[in-house]
Protein backbone atom coordinates (compact mmCIF):
# COMPACT_ATOMS: atom_id res chain seq x y z
CA UNK A 1 0.00 0.00 0.00
CA UNK A 2 1.45 3.83 -0.96
CA UNK A 3 1.80 6.49 0.95
CA UNK A 4 -1.21 8.41 -0.01
CA UNK A 5 -3.52 5.21 0.77
CA UNK A 6 -2.28 4.39 3.93
CA UNK A 7 -3.08 8.33 4.13
CA UNK A 8 -6.79 8.03 3.12
CA UNK A 9 -7.15 5.05 5.29
CA UNK A 10 -5.59 7.24 8.40
CA UNK A 11 -8.07 9.74 8.13
CA UNK A 12 -11.11 8.02 7.29
CA UNK A 13 -10.59 5.86 10.20
CA UNK A 14 -10.40 9.46 12.21
CA UNK A 15 -13.29 10.27 10.80
CA UNK A 16 -15.43 7.07 11.80
CA UNK A 17 -14.12 6.78 15.30
CA UNK A 18 -14.66 10.61 15.48
CA UNK A 19 -18.00 10.10 14.38
CA UNK A 20 -18.37 7.07 17.55
CA UNK A 21 -17.27 9.75 19.60
CA UNK A 22 -18.90 12.76 19.03
CA UNK A 23 -22.18 10.51 18.58
CA UNK A 24 -22.49 9.45 22.53
CA UNK A 25 -20.60 13.07 24.08
CA UNK A 26 -21.16 16.59 23.66
CA UNK A 27 -18.76 18.33 21.52
CA UNK A 28 -17.45 20.37 24.38
CA UNK A 29 -16.89 17.68 26.30
CA UNK A 30 -15.41 15.23 23.31
CA UNK A 31 -11.63 15.10 23.26
CA UNK A 32 -9.16 14.47 20.48
CA UNK A 33 -7.54 11.73 23.20
CA UNK A 34 -10.83 9.80 22.94
CA UNK A 35 -11.28 9.57 19.26
CA UNK A 36 -6.96 8.55 18.75
CA UNK A 37 -8.10 5.97 21.75
CA UNK A 38 -10.29 4.16 19.69
CA UNK A 39 -8.18 3.76 16.38
CA UNK A 40 -5.12 3.34 18.00
CA UNK A 41 -3.45 5.90 17.06
CA UNK A 42 -0.94 9.28 17.74
CA UNK A 43 -1.73 13.38 18.09
CA UNK A 44 0.52 13.02 15.27
CA UNK A 45 -1.44 11.37 13.33
CA UNK A 46 -4.52 13.49 14.23
CA UNK A 47 -2.56 16.85 13.71
CA UNK A 48 -1.49 15.80 10.06
CA UNK A 49 -5.24 15.44 9.02
CA UNK A 50 -6.81 18.19 11.23
CA UNK A 51 -6.41 20.91 12.65
CA UNK A 52 -8.08 20.79 15.67
CA UNK A 53 -11.45 18.65 17.39
CA UNK A 54 -13.51 21.51 15.42
CA UNK A 55 -11.70 20.78 12.19
CA UNK A 56 -12.66 17.03 12.27
CA UNK A 57 -16.17 17.66 13.72
CA UNK A 58 -16.94 19.75 10.84
CA UNK A 59 -15.79 17.15 8.17
CA UNK A 60 -18.18 14.63 9.59
CA UNK A 61 -21.20 16.86 9.42
CA UNK A 62 -20.13 17.82 5.70
CA UNK A 63 -19.80 13.82 5.52
CA UNK A 64 -23.07 13.54 6.84
CA UNK A 65 -24.73 15.38 4.64
CA UNK A 66 -23.06 13.72 2.06
CA UNK A 67 -24.54 10.94 2.69
CA UNK A 68 -28.10 11.82 2.89
CA UNK A 69 -27.81 14.09 0.06
CA UNK A 70 -26.49 10.82 -1.72
CA UNK A 71 -29.34 8.60 -0.36
CA UNK A 72 -32.07 11.27 -0.79
CA UNK A 73 -31.12 11.93 -4.92
CA UNK A 74 -30.40 8.34 -5.75
CA UNK A 75 -34.17 7.64 -4.43
CA UNK A 76 -35.47 10.36 -6.36
CA UNK A 77 -34.08 9.51 -9.07
CA UNK A 78 -34.51 5.82 -9.18
CA UNK A 79 -37.69 5.32 -8.13
CA UNK A 80 -40.88 4.81 -10.07
CA UNK A 81 -43.09 7.10 -8.64
CA UNK A 82 -43.15 9.72 -6.19
CA UNK A 83 -45.20 7.80 -3.51
CA UNK A 84 -42.88 4.93 -3.37
CA UNK A 85 -40.14 7.39 -3.82
CA UNK A 86 -41.15 9.01 -0.11
CA UNK A 87 -41.97 5.76 1.25
CA UNK A 88 -38.33 4.50 0.17
CA UNK A 89 -36.55 7.80 1.62
CA UNK A 90 -37.87 7.27 4.95
CA UNK A 91 -36.63 3.34 5.04
CA UNK A 92 -33.24 4.16 3.58
CA UNK A 93 -32.91 6.76 6.15
CA UNK A 94 -33.91 4.76 8.78
CA UNK A 95 -31.40 2.57 7.74
CA UNK A 96 -28.40 5.00 7.59
CA UNK A 97 -28.95 6.60 10.53
CA UNK A 98 -29.29 3.87 12.75
CA UNK A 99 -26.20 2.12 11.27
CA UNK A 100 -23.47 4.60 10.26
CA UNK A 101 -21.30 6.20 13.33
CA UNK A 102 -20.19 8.87 10.54
CA UNK A 103 -23.97 9.82 10.12
CA UNK A 104 -24.51 9.48 13.63
CA UNK A 105 -21.74 11.75 15.01
CA UNK A 106 -22.92 14.08 12.03
CA UNK A 107 -26.33 14.23 13.45
CA UNK A 108 -25.63 14.42 16.69
CA UNK A 109 -23.15 17.39 16.02
CA UNK A 110 -25.88 19.56 13.92
CA UNK A 111 -27.69 19.41 17.17
CA UNK A 112 -25.41 21.52 18.37
CA UNK A 113 -25.33 23.43 15.33
CA UNK A 114 -27.02 26.88 17.25
CA UNK A 115 -24.46 26.64 19.55
CA UNK A 116 -20.72 25.29 18.06
CA UNK A 117 -21.73 25.65 14.27
CA UNK A 118 -23.49 28.49 13.16
CA UNK A 119 -22.23 28.20 9.67
CA UNK A 120 -23.91 24.81 8.97
CA UNK A 121 -27.50 25.67 10.56
CA UNK A 122 -30.28 24.24 8.68
CA UNK A 123 -28.19 23.14 5.73
CA UNK A 124 -30.01 19.59 5.70
CA UNK A 125 -33.46 21.40 6.07
CA UNK A 126 -32.81 23.36 2.93
CA UNK A 127 -31.08 19.76 0.69
CA UNK A 128 -34.11 17.86 1.95
CA UNK A 129 -36.25 20.16 1.16
CA UNK A 130 -35.24 20.93 -2.50
CA UNK A 131 -35.50 17.13 -3.75
CA UNK A 132 -38.72 16.45 -1.53
CA UNK A 133 -40.11 19.89 -3.02
CA UNK A 134 -38.87 18.12 -6.68
CA UNK A 135 -40.52 15.11 -5.37
CA UNK A 136 -43.78 15.91 -4.50
CA UNK A 137 -43.95 18.12 -8.06
CA UNK A 138 -43.45 14.95 -10.16
CA UNK A 139 -46.44 13.00 -7.83
CA UNK A 140 -48.78 15.63 -8.84
CA UNK A 141 -47.85 15.72 -12.35
CA UNK A 142 -48.04 11.80 -12.49
CA UNK A 143 -51.07 12.12 -10.26
CA UNK A 144 -50.07 9.91 -7.43
CA UNK A 145 -50.24 13.13 -5.25
CA UNK A 146 -52.91 15.38 -4.72
CA UNK A 147 -52.91 18.30 -6.66
CA UNK A 148 -54.96 20.97 -4.61
CA UNK A 149 -51.76 21.51 -2.22
CA UNK A 150 -48.79 24.03 -2.03
CA UNK A 151 -46.10 21.87 -3.37
CA UNK A 152 -43.58 24.23 -0.94
CA UNK A 153 -46.06 23.16 2.07
CA UNK A 154 -46.10 19.51 0.93
CA UNK A 155 -42.47 19.44 0.89
CA UNK A 156 -41.83 21.34 4.64
CA UNK A 157 -44.65 18.95 5.78
CA UNK A 158 -42.34 16.31 4.61
CA UNK A 159 -39.32 17.18 5.83
CA UNK A 160 -40.89 18.59 9.35
CA UNK A 161 -41.96 14.39 9.93
CA UNK A 162 -38.69 13.10 8.78
CA UNK A 163 -36.98 15.86 11.16
CA UNK A 164 -39.40 15.02 14.45
CA UNK A 165 -38.93 11.67 13.63
CA UNK A 166 -35.49 11.57 13.84
CA UNK A 167 -35.89 13.86 16.92
CA UNK A 168 -37.27 11.78 18.65
CA UNK A 169 -35.54 8.62 18.55
CA UNK A 170 -32.44 10.51 19.11
CA UNK A 171 -33.21 10.26 22.42
CA UNK A 172 -31.94 6.68 22.37
CA UNK A 173 -28.72 5.27 22.04
CA UNK A 174 -28.06 4.35 18.12
CA UNK A 175 -31.59 6.48 17.53
CA UNK A 176 -32.73 2.69 18.57
CA UNK A 177 -37.01 2.32 17.01
CA UNK A 178 -36.42 5.19 14.53
CA UNK A 179 -37.22 2.38 11.47
CA UNK A 180 -40.43 1.89 13.25
CA UNK A 181 -41.05 5.37 13.91
CA UNK A 182 -40.10 6.45 10.67
CA UNK A 183 -42.40 3.77 9.18
CA UNK A 184 -45.78 5.25 11.37
CA UNK A 185 -44.78 8.40 10.34
CA UNK A 186 -45.07 7.63 6.44
CA UNK A 187 -47.65 5.84 6.22
CA UNK A 188 -49.53 9.02 7.80
CA UNK A 189 -47.20 11.44 5.23
CA UNK A 190 -48.90 9.42 2.37
CA UNK A 191 -52.23 9.51 3.76
CA UNK A 192 -51.99 12.95 3.56
CA UNK A 193 -50.37 13.43 0.25
CA UNK A 194 -51.80 10.90 -1.76
CA UNK A 195 -54.01 11.83 -4.62
CA UNK A 196 -56.66 9.07 -2.94
CA UNK A 197 -56.19 6.80 -0.09
CA UNK B 1 -45.86 43.31 50.12
CA UNK B 2 -45.14 40.66 52.72
CA UNK B 3 -41.74 39.04 52.34
CA UNK B 4 -43.36 35.62 51.20
CA UNK B 5 -44.65 37.46 48.61
CA UNK B 6 -41.94 39.49 47.62
CA UNK B 7 -39.75 36.35 47.85
CA UNK B 8 -42.05 34.89 46.04
CA UNK B 9 -41.53 37.69 43.24
CA UNK B 10 -37.93 37.80 43.27
CA UNK B 11 -37.99 33.53 42.53
CA UNK B 12 -40.40 34.67 39.79
CA UNK B 13 -38.04 36.46 38.21
CA UNK B 14 -34.97 34.71 38.53
CA UNK B 15 -36.95 31.53 36.55
CA UNK B 16 -38.01 34.76 33.77
CA UNK B 17 -34.61 35.91 33.73
CA UNK B 18 -33.04 32.42 33.70
CA UNK B 19 -35.52 31.60 30.81
CA UNK B 20 -34.33 34.52 28.38
CA UNK B 21 -30.38 33.56 29.32
CA UNK B 22 -30.82 29.94 28.78
CA UNK B 23 -32.80 30.58 25.35
CA UNK B 24 -29.74 32.11 23.94
CA UNK B 25 -26.85 30.11 25.66
CA UNK B 26 -26.07 26.37 25.98
CA UNK B 27 -26.33 25.48 29.71
CA UNK B 28 -22.47 24.46 29.53
CA UNK B 29 -21.35 28.66 28.90
CA UNK B 30 -24.68 29.66 30.70
CA UNK B 31 -23.57 32.21 34.10
CA UNK B 32 -25.55 32.49 36.88
CA UNK B 33 -24.04 36.19 36.63
CA UNK B 34 -25.73 36.33 33.42
CA UNK B 35 -28.82 36.23 35.33
CA UNK B 36 -28.43 38.12 37.84
CA UNK B 37 -27.77 41.46 35.58
CA UNK B 38 -30.60 40.35 33.30
CA UNK B 39 -32.97 41.78 36.64
CA UNK B 40 -30.68 43.67 38.83
CA UNK B 41 -30.32 40.85 41.76
CA UNK B 42 -27.19 39.65 44.26
CA UNK B 43 -25.74 36.21 43.93
CA UNK B 44 -27.05 36.44 47.62
CA UNK B 45 -30.95 37.18 46.03
CA UNK B 46 -29.65 33.72 44.02
CA UNK B 47 -28.64 31.11 46.60
CA UNK B 48 -31.35 31.98 48.73
CA UNK B 49 -33.59 30.22 45.87
CA UNK B 50 -31.74 27.92 44.07
CA UNK B 51 -28.47 25.50 44.79
CA UNK B 52 -26.86 25.91 41.39
CA UNK B 53 -27.10 26.75 37.77
CA UNK B 54 -28.44 23.23 37.01
CA UNK B 55 -31.50 23.65 40.01
CA UNK B 56 -32.57 26.84 38.32
CA UNK B 57 -32.15 24.98 34.90
CA UNK B 58 -34.52 21.86 36.01
CA UNK B 59 -37.09 24.79 37.97
CA UNK B 60 -37.54 26.19 34.03
CA UNK B 61 -37.47 23.00 32.90
CA UNK B 62 -40.33 21.93 35.13
CA UNK B 63 -42.31 24.80 34.58
CA UNK B 64 -42.25 24.51 30.74
CA UNK B 65 -43.91 21.02 30.73
CA UNK B 66 -46.03 22.65 33.51
CA UNK B 67 -47.03 25.32 30.94
CA UNK B 68 -46.96 22.85 27.83
CA UNK B 69 -49.22 20.52 30.43
CA UNK B 70 -51.52 23.06 31.05
CA UNK B 71 -52.08 23.88 27.55
CA UNK B 72 -52.62 20.68 26.32
CA UNK B 73 -55.57 19.38 28.65
CA UNK B 74 -56.82 22.96 28.57
CA UNK B 75 -57.28 22.43 25.00
CA UNK B 76 -58.41 18.94 25.53
CA UNK B 77 -61.32 19.87 27.86
CA UNK B 78 -62.59 22.70 26.28
CA UNK B 79 -62.81 21.81 22.44
CA UNK B 80 -66.07 20.64 20.65
CA UNK B 81 -64.38 18.00 18.41
CA UNK B 82 -61.42 16.18 18.07
CA UNK B 83 -60.13 17.85 14.76
CA UNK B 84 -60.65 21.54 16.06
CA UNK B 85 -58.71 20.54 19.37
CA UNK B 86 -55.76 19.28 17.25
CA UNK B 87 -55.59 22.98 15.68
CA UNK B 88 -56.43 24.78 18.29
CA UNK B 89 -53.65 22.60 20.20
CA UNK B 90 -50.74 23.83 17.34
CA UNK B 91 -51.87 27.32 17.23
CA UNK B 92 -51.58 27.69 21.13
CA UNK B 93 -48.41 26.10 21.04
CA UNK B 94 -47.13 28.44 18.63
CA UNK B 95 -48.20 31.40 20.32
CA UNK B 96 -46.86 30.19 24.01
CA UNK B 97 -43.75 29.13 22.86
CA UNK B 98 -43.24 32.47 20.68
CA UNK B 99 -44.24 34.45 23.73
CA UNK B 100 -42.37 33.21 26.56
CA UNK B 101 -39.11 33.23 27.57
CA UNK B 102 -39.55 30.86 30.28
CA UNK B 103 -40.78 28.20 27.22
CA UNK B 104 -38.20 29.28 25.16
CA UNK B 105 -35.97 28.55 28.21
CA UNK B 106 -36.85 25.18 29.11
CA UNK B 107 -36.97 24.20 25.61
CA UNK B 108 -33.56 25.03 24.33
CA UNK B 109 -32.68 23.03 27.98
CA UNK B 110 -34.65 20.15 27.05
CA UNK B 111 -32.80 19.96 23.35
CA UNK B 112 -29.48 19.37 25.56
CA UNK B 113 -31.42 16.90 28.06
CA UNK B 114 -29.46 14.09 26.13
CA UNK B 115 -26.21 15.70 27.63
CA UNK B 116 -27.30 17.89 30.92
CA UNK B 117 -30.55 16.46 31.91
CA UNK B 118 -30.89 12.74 31.80
CA UNK B 119 -33.84 13.08 34.10
CA UNK B 120 -36.41 14.86 31.69
CA UNK B 121 -35.51 12.96 28.85
CA UNK B 122 -38.49 12.45 26.54
CA UNK B 123 -40.54 13.73 29.55
CA UNK B 124 -42.72 16.39 27.32
CA UNK B 125 -43.36 13.55 24.50
CA UNK B 126 -44.79 11.04 26.76
CA UNK B 127 -47.12 14.01 28.27
CA UNK B 128 -48.32 15.29 24.70
CA UNK B 129 -48.27 11.41 23.61
CA UNK B 130 -50.78 10.60 26.44
CA UNK B 131 -53.27 13.62 26.01
CA UNK B 132 -53.42 13.54 22.17
CA UNK B 133 -54.08 9.83 22.17
CA UNK B 134 -57.26 10.91 24.42
CA UNK B 135 -58.38 13.10 21.79
CA UNK B 136 -57.88 10.67 18.82
CA UNK B 137 -59.48 8.37 20.48
CA UNK B 138 -62.53 10.57 20.72
CA UNK B 139 -62.14 11.58 17.41
CA UNK B 140 -63.19 8.23 16.32
CA UNK B 141 -65.74 7.79 18.53
CA UNK B 142 -67.56 10.61 17.32
CA UNK B 143 -66.57 10.00 14.03
CA UNK B 144 -64.81 13.31 12.97
CA UNK B 145 -60.94 10.85 12.87
CA UNK B 146 -60.69 8.00 10.70
CA UNK B 147 -61.48 4.72 12.55
CA UNK B 148 -58.78 2.49 10.18
CA UNK B 149 -56.11 4.02 12.47
CA UNK B 150 -53.87 2.64 15.28
CA UNK B 151 -54.84 5.51 17.95
CA UNK B 152 -51.16 4.93 19.38
CA UNK B 153 -49.66 5.31 15.60
CA UNK B 154 -51.95 8.08 14.93
CA UNK B 155 -50.72 9.88 18.41
CA UNK B 156 -47.34 9.44 17.65
CA UNK B 157 -47.42 10.74 14.26
CA UNK B 158 -49.21 13.76 15.79
CA UNK B 159 -46.56 14.24 18.47
CA UNK B 160 -43.82 13.92 15.28
CA UNK B 161 -45.02 16.23 13.57
CA UNK B 162 -45.38 18.85 16.50
CA UNK B 163 -41.91 18.08 17.35
CA UNK B 164 -40.15 18.39 13.96
CA UNK B 165 -41.83 21.97 13.62
CA UNK B 166 -40.93 23.19 16.88
CA UNK B 167 -36.96 21.66 16.01
CA UNK B 168 -37.12 23.19 12.51
CA UNK B 169 -38.09 26.89 13.75
CA UNK B 170 -35.72 26.40 16.71
CA UNK B 171 -32.88 27.39 14.78
CA UNK B 172 -34.08 30.59 14.17
CA UNK B 173 -33.77 33.42 17.01
CA UNK B 174 -37.40 33.35 19.45
CA UNK B 175 -38.65 30.73 17.20
CA UNK B 176 -39.56 33.01 14.11
CA UNK B 177 -41.40 31.31 11.69
CA UNK B 178 -43.04 28.76 14.35
CA UNK B 179 -46.76 29.85 14.37
CA UNK B 180 -46.89 29.06 10.16
CA UNK B 181 -45.17 26.86 10.19
CA UNK B 182 -47.27 24.69 12.29
CA UNK B 183 -50.36 26.06 10.48
CA UNK B 184 -49.17 24.25 7.56
CA UNK B 185 -48.00 21.09 9.66
CA UNK B 186 -51.41 21.39 11.13
CA UNK B 187 -53.44 21.24 7.20
CA UNK B 188 -52.05 18.41 6.29
CA UNK B 189 -51.79 16.29 10.03
CA UNK B 190 -55.79 16.73 9.63
CA UNK B 191 -55.55 15.61 6.31
CA UNK B 192 -53.89 12.13 7.15
CA UNK B 193 -56.62 11.71 10.34
CA UNK B 194 -59.63 13.50 8.98
CA UNK B 195 -62.60 10.59 8.65
CA UNK B 196 -63.14 12.38 5.42
CA UNK B 197 -61.46 15.15 3.06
Amino acid sequence: MGKQERSALTRAALVRAGGAVFSSTPFSRARIVDVLQLVGLTQGAFYFHFENKRALALEIINRELELMTELTLNVRDTSTNALSALSRMSQDLGRLIQSDPVVQGGLRLTMQSADEFPEVIGASYIMWFETISQIIQSGVTEGSIRSDIEISEAAEFVVTAFVGSQQIASVNPMWEGLADRLRTTESFVLAALAASR
